[in-house]
């Protein structure tokens, strides 16, 4: 029978403990969210969902088209040019997902004959892009730039290397400096994803590129998305002007996709011209990062340090990490719950958001129920 | 110097007359659009318009998550049951793009070891689906069953044919009830896109598996865009339920990319309401193509007899038509100017959309700007 070995899978993932099923969430609810990625608290900010509505109300439903064809809207435009001046690159182009962005990014810059040097942690969209790159693949292991330099040492013709800034799984952040003076010694190009750095690090939230001073290097392309600290949704490749251009001529996701819905790109918009009014937004996430850090390592809990506002607590096993989260919604709180396939290393965590918005109270909260159902 | 190599590319594409750029378009224009995607005119109606904005207001300006940490609401629980009903399907599954659900249909239904076999004028997400997917593929010529045959013929294990219900460039579409007996002769799966189809094919648009008796079919998975006839953002997955369960566990494009933003959803759910209560709208979208189709075919152009609402002009080359575009926009009228590489054939085209709210004089003025700036 067709598509009868899914049956098979199924009942391996069963025996595992690990099936999937969504659970859809009403719209309002009283449990306490540090499960989201709205790492600034912004998906429900009055301006941004009138930012949504008033670019529907303007634009329409839908984009209607290819970025190239009738899908580019002057609104489209103004988020590009904003977001490029707000993260410290010459020019940027939106996509429909961060996870486009991605691929479009590192399939048009990894041609035939060149070389991908991609960090063994990196994002499944990143890792999906070198699969479907013409260029040869080489992973090396996760945030090490002398195996970077080893590794491109070898290759004779254009490479690149490819690394998330901070890593989703633990928000461990990327040695972006060192990477970026290994590309440079061999005449690379470096592409960062900074899909969980953009909103949180950087001045005022411009970035992990713009902290680590890359922002604007000819030689340094960075993608981000819009549907983390921006509550919207959506995804940019950021780099220079020429780098943009043959994108827009050569990336299959972005020609053969539909542009942004025009009320993605409103709400991202007007997230980020708030980020622009209140910088301090940035430092406050990675201050409320800190603080459940700290506490949650002073009751005992085996919690990674944070570079940006994702925070990562290890549990034994991934049955007990599912029974753990459960117990953390029964008593009010909604964490995330990575389990393989999702965590490269095979060890399933609890996955805590530092919103920025939390207070006080919130955190406390947060880490006395971690606490209490911890296995 | 890092992307050096980019300027040759560039200089090619430049002495080849095939350099893109993007050119943002005003949110109100007296052109009359016959290039965008909108088949049934309802991208600006206004109730898809506060389908969005309304959603934005409840649900905040994205999903904030992946859909299985907190990216799934009611609304896509809601959009999801809806679209499977309309279409005929046991289930259904939304992703952020129609191009994420190629990607996870075809990847997740073509494991290691098995055999996809694509028509070789499936658009660019099957193709990068089927580069994704761990089975063999096999490109077989276009619309041609028998060809599948002999492909599945040989080959021992789980297989799947894909292609595309409605070929995008041309217009033309999928002889799917022999794509679906060649399947089923041989056990294998088969996977359609219904991106041109649904809104336009089938009883009341919905789409071109119902309209071929294949919809609900235990061996049929379908996937649709919502950023055509129902003018928002967004794609899906249709299939039996046991199937939509393995891509929610199996699916990167799926698993790894932020939830659909709510006002697409509730953007597109208002179309396909609008769609339930106005059936009358794909009727009225193929017979404005057949129109089309009949005047210029009349007036002497290479037009292709439409299957759906694309109709098809071919130009002498590709300058011609990027000459031809232009004048039409000069004379007031928006069509698409499909070239290499976007065209399978390296035959460059007018590619026009047979919108179902065009009036009477609208399909005439079309006509005559046409034939007056023809090569």
């Amino acid at each position: 029978m067709a598509f009868g070995w899914i049956e098979e899978q199924d009942r391996a993932r069963r025996e595992a403990g690990l099936v999937r099923v969504l659970r859809p969430r009403p719209a309002s609810s009283s449990l306490l969210d540090l499960a989201s990625n709205d790492y600034l608290g912004l998906a429900r900010h009055p301006e941004v969902v009138e930012g949504a509505a008033s670019a529907a109300r303007t634009w329409g439903g839908g984009a209607t088209g290819s970025r190239l064809v009738t899908g580019t809207t002057a609104l489209h435009a103004e988020l590009e040019s904003e977001l490029a001046g707000f993260c410290g690159f010459e020019a940027a182009l939106v996509f429909s997902s961060g996870y486009a962005a991605n691929l479009a990014a590192v399939t048009a810059l990894a041609p035939h004959g060149s070389l991908v040097v991609s960090d063994a942690g990196n994002h499944a969209s990143l890792i999906d892009g070198c699969r479907l790159a013409r260029g040869t693949t080489q992973v090396v292991g996760h945030a090490d730039p002398d195996a970077v330099r080893k590794a491109l040492a070898t290759h004779d013709g254009p490479a690149v290397a490819v690394s998330d800034t901070v890593f989703s799984v633990d928000g461990d952040a990327a040695p972006l400096a060192a990477l970026a003076d290994a590309c440079r010694a061999y005449g690379a190009g470096l592409i960062v994803d900074d899909a969980h750095g953009l909103g949180v690090l950087g001045d005022g939230g411009r970035g992990a590129p713009q902290g680590a001073g890359l922002a604007g290097r000819d030689d340094v392309v960075a993608t981000v998305t819009l549907s983390k600290s921006l509550g919207a949704q959506g995804g940019a490749v950021l780099g220079p002007a020429r780098v943009v251009a043959h994108l827009v001529n050569a990336a299959r996701t972005f020609i053969f996709d539909t542009g942004l819905a025009p009320a993605a790109a409103g709400a991202a918009l007007a997230a980020l011209r708030l980020l622009v009014r209140e910088p301090e937004r940035a430092a406050r996430a990675r201050a409320v990062a800190a603080e459940l850090h700290e506490r949650l390592t002073t009751a005992g809990l085996d919690a990674v340090r944070p570079d940006a506002a994702v925070v990562s607590v290890r549990a034994p096993s991934a049955e007990e990490a599912v029974r753990w989260a459960a117990d953390c919604r029964a008593a009010g709180l909604s964490v995330g719950c990575f389990r393989p396939p999702s965590v490269p290393d095979g060890i399933s965590r609890l996955r805590l958001t530092a919103r920025g918005d939390l207070s006080r109270e919130q955190i406390e909260r947060a880490v006395r129920v971690i606490g209490e159902t911890r296995p």
